[in-house]
């Protein structure tokens, strides 16, 4: 990860910031779990069950508060 | 999704804040799990285990804490 | 759900306030699981088991931590 | 509960507020199995689990989250 | 536990206060879990295994963000 | 860990924001169980499993939270 991969928090609209928040949460799994292969392979695991994918939205939903205060919510 | 499905955070009322977070916390699983088809065979596994609605009514709850702020409260 | 479920966020009373958190935890709950049928069915798989109770408690929690501010901590 | 059993958030000190803490974490509970008898005998099951200490405690640091900005964090 | 045992959330520095967060963490296992050696048998369960560690590690952030803010992040 | 290993919460960019928050929820971990060994041990426990993943990342987001309002969303 070379690229800039996070240069800012701050977005034109409130559906950027919620596919920021998107990208937030699988920012770290990445980081901990480097490996594309192994990301794909564990993706049937959780996107396929009912419990996994709440725990996802979840996270998505921590993430969001943080771009929606950064963004002072878009108001 | 090509239509806007987030175009504001405000709300006119807490009861239509309440429903955006809802909303919200069904959009992180759409975006994790794009397949209507899967979506909708998953949901008995969670519309019917209580553990699995306290976690869903957690990540509401999560959700409706951001929509709260972003209006203020309703004050 | 015709009547009003959420008119307000403003209590007059720490206790009013969290009994409100409480509300907000089961609200969540029935949109998702509309029918009361299964909500009672599923009743004693939580409120007999000590895990479930401690994640409802912190669905609670969280609730009420919006209420609080909400209320400016009833300060 | 017919005594008021939250009549303020605000507390002396940062150990009163942590009391405060866990007894909303408990009155989360109390609310959700109202039944002393059932309480005591799901005691064991937490009290002696790792994981559900943990949880307990997770619970707890939200709560105190929110007393501790309640006071100002006593500051 | 007769001595003070949360004097203050104020710090001299973020490793202080992530001491602190740690500390709190514990503090509510212990009011949980006031034995010292149930609590020193349970400690194997979690401290060898990988996700209860990552939910101790999420209790103490939760706590972390409650001292951080007091110390107004130690600006 | 005689070294310092939390001077400050302030970062330049959002990217090394991250990084921080990374590292608070490993220092967390570190704290609770110190055997590297041990941690070494444990990795493919979390990295190769997708609901590990996934509150690992749940972890980061909350540390990011913390270390976002810090350096005031990098505005």
């Amino acid at each position: 990860m070379s690229e800039p991969y996070l240069p800012t928090l701050i977005t034109a609209t409130p559906e950027e910031g919620f596919q920021l928040a998107l990208k937030l949460s699988r920012l770290a799994v990445k980081f901990t779990q480097p490996s594309a292969e192994v990301r794909d392979r564990l993706r049937p695991d959780y996107a396929e069950n009912a419990d996994s994918l709440t725990a996802a939205s979840q996270v998505v939903a921590i993430n969001f508060q943080t771009v929606a205060q950064a963004n002072d919510f878009w108001r």
